[in-house]
């Protein structure tokens, strides 16, 4: 990768993420608050812990943990309508809202965390491409600090650890021909193959949601991204256990 | 796979589908009209022709392909609500809506299209487990006969192809440690991994969606259940072309 | 009418009903389930039966029967928007669903149905003329197998008779003069008058609904079309005890 | 009927009508506006002309007359929600504001109207039965000064008679086994059947809507309400005479 | 201002109101209703009571008063599309009845209420500009009635007296350089400044919102609007006490 | 004010604002967008410049500004619901929207900005009171720097200046007896009035809403707020003017 000149717009290798600040305590009033940036791409969310679960989880002795996702009308390069104005949610909005609220819960143990109710808001506030898997990644930190808030409050008994490990999400694609990690707006637009990854921290997958754009994609391709992807989860646990290691 | 009682239960085997059929024709008004049944579910799909394209796409010389999936409120084991009575689709059905619309067009050539425009409705009448995929397998067939239509009519310019392969879906998972193929809706329950998978007739993948209901999976546990929707998909191809080579 | 020509379409006599076909047992979920075709009208209608009743009924003692109408969008001739999709549910919607209501609950002792609900959805699959008339027809018969299940149950206080009587509805309408019976689509469109008549099993009306299309009707025709709608209702009742007479 | 007590409660004879007025010109911005009374159901009624036709008409050279119904939300004995409010019309609603229009549209010659569209809106103020054939009572009178409004405006040519007809309507019910003209609130709830009738000036029927409230009605009770409600609609044509021809 | 043509188009001088009337009892169903009017706009207000508040006030042993504003579709020169049909309230309809609702509340005492709930209903017949203070106006009265009916029948402790003032409202402007008191359609369409003035009978300020339409105001014109208003409140405050002193 | 100790919370003086800072170009997308605080309160203000005007105005050579106001869900110290997932927008949010874009118009020339629309988003990442004064503070920053833009770009003729002057808005209100200005949020709730007033940067009013939340106010304490709020509106122009003097 030395010699040649990088296939990439911003002068990235092919492995290598954008990169990636993560602001924690962002807000005065939630729980949890992050402000997480994939290059250009700037979420922010926001962890609010209330005591109690949804009526269908009442009496089970254990907690809930979904999450919602949406852009500002301009953090787009152009405006897009508000879905409140038009009165209903958008297809995408749901789909990547679903996604980040399995993601988390797929590290929570609902029985430590009790009858308590955490909701992660990811508010994309400036997009260049990744504002899915830049939220999962920040909305993790997020719920540590409001599970952290939670014990400190002793709404989650002593002893009970709810976060069962850390979770992070990253972007990979096959842009004319060659795997990248980590795609930016202009780079997604191109790409052939366009792959969601997130993964626990131990390594392991929790969703991989791959798509061709363009042309169909085979087990080679597939494998090559995963491999990308695997690599670039790892680098983005590092970042979340060091910014949680921070004191605030 | 002989001697040992089978795990699964219906007793197929893990890598075996359960009964397919398809039937052509099923609508008198659609141009091309399908009812499908993987097992006990069954999925009544039409394609309609119109001419001209949506206005972001006028002038552009190329088609347009897109699908709209529902269940009937009693297709479940417990009626669900209307959304058209609740007022608005929910996330779950916007979802999928989406996945069936993008796996069509990936075998589809826009410019043979011309500018027309092929909505495929994916009615769920019996849920059992693999609706989406279902829905997908069939919705190819009712598009290849609305192709067919559309060329018996000129609509489409002689000798152009739109369809460039099948397409044909199925799910895979993980249950009680052992990779199965097409799961059942009692199989779906208890699986701890879950996977929906896309391929075109030659084998490649259109859309991989794996997600980790209960434990994260890891790569070996991907790949067996990669090998087995391949496997899947390959004779879901057999079925779509026979069910096209018969007269209707 | 033996000599002259049929003054019809399909060549049945004015008197005549298309071809009725009533397929019970046809989901493996709904507590009662039919698709019954008048002609090429093909509606599906599922009875779901739950115990318990909407909160203003509750500790009445009395049950509840309601019913919920809907075209699949391809089941016309021209696709139709779903209404899912735009938000809202029309009025002609609304006004069949009502009325598919109130003509089940006009067989309906509350008293020995007892705090049960009874939802019929009755989905228009195919449609050409008559789809109320037919949801009508059909759902009745759903609901028989649906108390018959909540019978078998013991939802049903036993010795309790919920039903009072069969319910059955037919179209009928001027054609170039001439008052026909069971309209399909083609005669529907050229009508002068249109009417919708339900009756009891008894032959007495449950609903009259006349319209004039284009030219107001006098007392004559009303009574003519009265006359023919009676004589279609009773053989209608006729079909649908023989289909309940049937051993599933 | 002369010397038994009277059976209703106003003390009114069974074939008689309630007090009605009839006021012209309520409105300084409507081109034809009536209050309208049916003893104590009032209903306001405007009558709007527009230029143009709906985009499916245009270029027919024929016009089109559309209603809108509606309830304040306390002109009922109990306050009901605003339909604005919970964001969507209901069925009721729905049904008697198509009605409206059907009844006015079939003393419409949409040739002589020209491409013009008038558009009814009755709101009604206060409720005590029969709002919906006060409506269409009214709504002929505000449909009247409006089409005389447009002549006046050359809007229709010279020469040309869009009305083809009067049309007025009126409820039908029997109650305590007395078939009983314009039922009041009181009297429509206890009715075993209830039906609205809508005529034009010469008798004939342009609806008949008979519904069986509690018991099904024989063909005798049926001819009985219907002799009621054309001497009714007769009584309603020469109100609506007297009031257009007086000189505003 | 003698001599001088007045520079209003109906006549009135510059701190004169339009013709003011107040008709108490104008509905059989509610415990207040009032048909007010200022000049041409007519406005019909009734009071709603029902025993019991929304639930965030439950057991805090007071009670609660809101209001709902909206115009018949045909109340303004040109028909405007029912809100309920668009299936939304629009800005200036919830805002208006916001505004109605804080004005009424200001006079107001909540424990003399007790647990009870008043709604006003303010729906504008005819508008020619003031629609909104003529319904603060009006309402006020229908309230007024509607409290006595809830002493009269106990709803109200003895001895209690829920309201502390009475409130009215009027509109002041800048029209051509000089400040007019309440002003007309045509006048309001000219303003550059327009203000809504809400004042308790003793003369202080409930609400003040002022608009430039045009040219931002100066302190000084500011202090003149205000002057007309408040005696504009005065001599509206006058003709409340003078409509709710008549015997109905 | 030296010797006595503050009446405020936050130690500051009756007419001292809060720690005001302005951050342009906070979006890498939009024409102007700015980061405004009023100390905690915290609101990002984005300005999107199209071509071209809403359908009512084209033709006129006349542009348009108009604004979108929200809150996070978490922006407030307990978190709400969002109204897109509500599927409709509250009357204070219409209220606020409507605010800002008649405050922003009142200093635009529509002439001078052309056939050219401008969209204010702010949205409120997090709340302590005054949010809609220093939306409009904020929104009046992105304004101009959209509008330099757009005369960068040409889209504005050279020598036209579509701002006439600058706009800012502050809060005052009246607490324990004592006018304060630029109330924080608990000042907010504990105030009897509270009035937002609207500037233009040569002192003129634009807005001037008061509104008594408890007791009603009297001309005295009116006359005091509007003082407080004219000083409070020309340091927040001189904030305004040295952020836009900065070189960016």
């Amino acid at each position: 990768m030395s010699s040649t000149p990088s296939p990439r717009i911003d002068g990235r290798t092919p492995e290598q993420l954008r990169p990636i600040t993560i602001e924690r305590g962002w807000s005065k009033h939630a729980e949890g608050s992050v402000l997480i940036s994939f290059g250009d791409t700037k979420v922010f969310c926001t962890a609010s812990v209330t005591e109690g679960v949804p009526r269908w989880r009442k009496g089970s002795g254990e907690g809930w943990v979904t999450a919602e996702y949406s852009m500002l009308p301009r953090s787009t390069n152009t405006r897009g309508d508000r879905e409140a104005v038009r009165g209903k949610i958008g297809g995408r909005t749901h789909e990547i809202s679903r996604l980040i609220g399995r993601s988390l819960r797929a590290v929570i143990d609902y029985k430590s965390l009790g009858e308590n109710t955490i909701v992660l808001d990811c508010d994309v506030l400036q997009a260049d491409g990744g504002t899915r898997t830049a939220a999962i990644t920040g909305a993790y930190v997020a719920l540590a600090d409001a599970v952290a808030w939670a014990q400190g409050k002793k709404l989650i008994k002593a002893g009970r650890k709810p976060l069962t490990d850390t979770v992070s999400a990253v972007s990979v694609g096959i842009v004319g021909g060659v795997p990248l990690l980590d795609l930016c707006y202009e780079e997604d637009v191109k790409a052939d193959t366009d792959m969601n990854v997130v993964c626990t921290g131990d390594g392991r997958f929790v969703e991989v949601q791959g798509t061709a754009e363009a042309e169909p994609f085979d087990r080679k391709e597939l494998n090559a991204l995963l491999d990308l992807a695997v690599g670039g989860c790892e680098d983005l646990a590092a970042f979340q256990r060091e910014a949680l290691a921070a004191t605030r």
